[in-house]
């Protein structure tokens, strides 16, 4: 690893990008994050990705790093540095460094700012050919996850208990309904053809992929309902897929070792994840 | 500020105490910690707290960073270099430096160790002799307190707003009862003179100085019923208090505006904190 990170203004190699100790995003998880997809050295959906910041922002509280400029400026210069094509840029906002204490430091403490990025193939992946497998997990998440914060140590055991079962995500379940997958939304389509999603709350997070993959969907004539669904409907359901920023849409073929309709990606999915990505493509910055 | 702070091997003046903006403590909340309160340059309930911090790494399947008679032999270390007489030694373990993957990194990634120090006076604090008043709040953390994890961004929320609304802390209210305050468990004593506390489940931490309470508690002749308490019963009650490793044995005398009993610290809660003080230094190593 050799890359260059952002951390409060400087531009360093990845071996001195450090915190401090007493950074609240580590003392406390006070902090959120943005995830931004680069293809073809542009920057897909950043508009959205800003203004989901700022509501995290708004909702606890913390003072803004930066205006959205100054947030494109960095993100266009950290992919420039590192020479990123296709990836993604992680941004990260924290309530700054303050020594310990659950009171919320005073207002005017500096927000730490911490971006990096990281090359991946995003367009061309086997799991976009196969489809993937997902287990079912108990959502013990807390319950504002609508709230991009970093408090993802029980995404990340559902996920890493995922594979230990032989599947590659978690679909997180709650009050009998699918709340949504450990990093990604979580969506069916039934076998008259439509599409269903759980609707927007505190308990889901509001994904910019789900928003953008929705609208185009309907754009193309789907019929879209937005409601939770049990399992056994997503079992029992023709589709399944994720989205998510780095995901953009994935088919689900699998749900707790059960196929979804002939275990294979469908052709909804498969359509859905064209036209994102060339939608995506289209409207990069 | 000059401390002197512990970083994964190095002690170092706290301006420098810096990790990775890679570690998984400060990405994904992946990290647990403990709180050894040192009394006369001394530690209270240091061996607790190791056995409290083995159950945290294994319930999280981390690494374990170095044997009980190391982490002693730090906490020493780090008091004596600070002066503290009184005060406490915070601890931080967490999954170490790996790139973002919501998977676990491979088991040999070492763990990141962090230590510092914050003196203050514990003993002979305004609050034992006039209590505290607490505001209720829902709590909405996540389904596994009774690991000590640093996702702490609701307590930290909650504290605010408690002060906000002019108390001192929250009581967090879960299906009508009780859980614990934002970093403290909460008993009550009722008017027969029955002490009552939330009987220990994956809701609750399960608290060090609150063990010691109620093992000294029934030492001394009291009857204690471990059962959830709704908010109503509370404030109905004789006295109410919280316990922690730094607040010791606090009263609590006022429930959302509402006086609890008198409206003052009341004898049983007194003579708690009282026999909770002479046993710690007592036992202090």
């Amino acid at each position: 690893m050799s890359r260059i990170v952002y951390v409060n203004g400087a531009y360093l190699p990845e071996a001195e990008a450090r915190i401090s100790v007493f950074d609240r995003g580590f003392l406390f998880a006070d902090a959120v994050y943005e995830v931004t997809t680069v293809l073809g050295g542009k920057l897909i959906d950043f508009r959205a990705h800003m203004a989901r910041l700022d509501r995290s922002l708004s909702e606890l509280k913390l003072p803004t790093p930066a205006s959205h400029d100054e947030l494109l400026a960095i993100h266009r210069e950290l992919a420039a540095r590192n020479g990123v094509d296709e990836g993604l840029i992680y941004m990260q906002v924290t309530r700054g460094a303050a020594d310990r204490d659950f009171l919320f430091p005073p207002q005017d403490t500096p927000p730490s700012l911490v971006l990096f990025t990281q090359t991946m193939a995003l367009r061309d992946k086997p799991a976009a050919r196969t489809g993937i497998r997902v287990a079912s997990m108990p959502d013990l998440r807390w319950g504002r996850r609508d709230i991009k914060t970093v408090q993802l140590l029980y995404p990340s055991m559902a996920k890493t208990e995922a594979v230990r079962r032989g599947a590659d995500d978690a679909w997180l379940v709650e009050d009998g309904v699918v709340t949504e997958g450990t990093s990604n939304n979580a969506h069916i389509v039934t076998a008259d053809g439509t599409l269903i999603t759980r609707d927007l709350s505190h308990s889901i997070l509001h994904g910019i992929t789900r928003a953008a993959v929705l609208r185009l969907a309907a754009d193309s004539g789907l019929k879209i309902e937005e409601r939770s669904f049990t399992l056994d409907e997503a079992k029992a359901a023709k589709e399944a897929f994720i989205t998510s920023a780095s995901a953009f849409v994935l088919p689900v073929v699998s749900i707790d070792g059960a196929a979804v309709g002939d275990g294979a990606p469908g052709p909804v999915v498969r359509k859905l994840r064209e036209i994102y990505i060339e939608e995506a493509v289209r409207t990069a910055i």
